[in-house]
């Protein structure tokens, strides 16, 4: 059993690998050379003897700050110890070393998978005892989190991935592993975008694109692609269904730094579409170590907007009223110190609140099948309307 | 707006379309002939000063029975009247009609749009009264299903377009919407499934396959496209990211009865898991109208299975156990008329009770990254191990 075997190894470096078949790319080799330094740390100050410890930058609020300059949310300096020989810390200790094994044995091997197989990976009922290495999930997924911001990789890095959801469409050649392909040419859905998007994964080899629309639902998405707005608009349209997922943010993030492309962000007009936009654009609180590599602060957002209902002269039957939950989650957001200083920005949220109503971009197939494709964003567009 | 020019329309027939240029294919003008059929109903019975009314198939449980014979789940011939001078059903009776109106002009226009889209289409206030449309989504959702066993037209077919979830790896070539390509050259998660996948739309050019594996989840769909499963045992792989959405089952349907190829589903060894083998396999109670165009009697089961904790040697750390819902679930299902006779399925049915506890696919990694890969599926295929 691979996990045995592994748990067994000695931590003699890289070259001790069983999987010598395995070619590891130079990121490969230096996430392994953190993991090892990681183990290695542990030996030499038991060798001292010491006792071990591994310290954590702190992930809570209190250590989380918006550079103002750099336009993310970024992580402050404060650690957390985590001590061997502390009854409250030990159990976390083992748990995060034991991720580090499994990361090892997923890079050797040349593998991935999911934060849901390495916990399976890991989980087992530790010899001679009662005790579980993890009881679930939950008691997994923050030590991954822990070992990203130690060890200052990305999960991708450590061959962990997540969700597979979104997809991306118009004239952006790319190459997937060595398969290369045109993002216009694989179907209505176009490019299916991978959890791994990393540069030895996935190449941009070359478009033909003036800027990226990403739209929230894979409903909309589709009404883009019918109506060929890829193709009018020489642009690339993507769709994370919701929240985009990790590997939509990085793919993101990499057109729009590497290929210079504005990014503008499609969404509904309701506190679920600002804190998509949020994320989009800052970075996210719990996971600000991911912005550095993740966040686009150039992004815009393009709609839809408090002003909609009155402006394209909607229905009041497509508006939704909020509920309480909606109307405290858009007081907060408005406190964000990246909304809070933008007067546009507390304008919007402003306008909601006294609407009492918020709006689906759907909501604009009331006017035309196609309005939303033919008129509502190529006249944001034209009219340079958006919010930043 | 366009909504508003659709219902002043005449019912004119498909040559008074006021969308001259779209080109309909020769499903199209089936479906509009359906459609025209309902408003002429209506206009005739009028015309004879007698009450109006559409006789709507019944989709009640009391309606459904599984054919032994086609080994599908197959609805009967009760229908329920729906009139309009009837102040219980005036409502639904106008809704059937609004749904009908909306359906024609999506055709008409050759668009599609989601449900959501198509309720958002349809709602607004009825002139002079305060009366809406439809209150919510859920309220156009049971017409459109309504409207679909009326006609004995898919929703697709009335082009309503549901969840793009899904993707197929392999050696397939299609045709999608005048775009050759194939499926295991368009990156690492394969083709993205769309939600219409009609004949019109895409063609099923050629292939060189020997069978399908369908998986529940994306994240074990990655494993098999990491260890080019598709490639060395020449198949396709699918997945629907849980249970599968409308797409993937036409698709799997299409490629069952068209090219001939076998399918296999490997599932969780839990209730849900099989509930999923039964809809793809003989069509969901409530939506038997489908069957016939979607369920794959031929279907396997590939596991996991009840048995599998023992037969390899699975730790009980990765078994997770089982609720009362489970439970509950299971026994319902066991009383299934397709499972109720089949002792190979009251067995394994049984023995996960017994065992209570259920197995994920992904506990399988507990033996190895690649064991589901290299070990699990090949034996079972070798063997020819499966439950029907």
């Amino acid at each position: 059993m691979a996990r045995k075997k592994t748990e067994g190894e000695s931590s003699g470096g890289p070259a001790a690998s069983k999987s010598a078949s395995v070619k590891l790319t130079s990121e490969d080799r230096k996430t392994l050379g953190s993991l090892f330094g990681l183990a290695d740390g542990v030996v030499k100050v038991a060798q001292r003897r010491k006792a071990p410890h591994i310290d954590i930058p702190s992930r809570s609020l209190s250590n989380v700050r918006f550079s103002t300059s750099r336009k993310i949310i970024e992580m402050g300096n404060n650690t957390n110890r985590r001590e061997l020989f502390n009854l409250s810390q030990a159990k976390s200790y083992m748990q995060t070393l034991l991720v580090g094994s499994g990361c090892k044995q997923l890079i050797e091997q040349g593998k991935t998978t999911s934060i849901r197989g390495m916990y399976y990976l890991l989980k087992h009922t530790i010899d001679g005892t009662k005790e579980e290495t993890f009881d679930d999930q939950a008691d997994c997924d923050p030590i991954i989190e822990d070992l990203e911001v130690t060890l200052d990789a990305l999960r991708e890095e450590l061959h962990l991935y997540a969700s597979n959801r979104g997809n991306i469409i118009g004239d952006l050649t790319i190459n997937d592993s060595g398969t290369e392909l045109n993002c216009s040419r694989v179907g209505r859905n176009g490019y299916s975008i991978p959890s791994i998007v990393e540069p030895n994964l996935l190449k941009l080899v070359k478009h033909n694109c003036k800027f990226i629309l990403h739209v929230e639902k894979d409903t909309v998405f589709t009404r883009f692609v019918e109506d060929q707005f890829y193709l009018k608009h020489k642009c690339l349209v993507t769709h994370g269904s919701g929240q985009p997922p990790r590997g939509v943010r990085r793919m993101l993030y990499r057109l729009h730094h590497e290929l210079g492309l504005p990014v503008f962000c499609l969404l509904d007009n309701d506190p679920w579409g600002y804190y998509i936009y949020s994320v989009m654009k800052q970075g996210s609180i719990n996971l600000a170590y991911e912005s550095k590599r993740m966040a686009i602060p150039g992004a815009k957002f393009i709609g839809l907007r408090s002003k909609d209902f009155s402006r394209c002269g909607l229905n009041k039957s497509v508006t939704i009223k909020l509920n309480d939950t909606d109307k405290k989650r858009a007081r907060q957001i408005a406190q964000y110190p990246w909304f809070e200083k933008k007067k546009e920005w507390q304008n919007e949220i402003r306008l909601m609140l006294e609407n009492d109503f918020k709006l689906e971009v759907e909501s604009l197939i009331s006017k035309d099948i196609s309005y939303v494709t033919e008129e509502y964003v190529p006249q944001r567009l034209k009219d340079k309307d958006f919010l930043d």
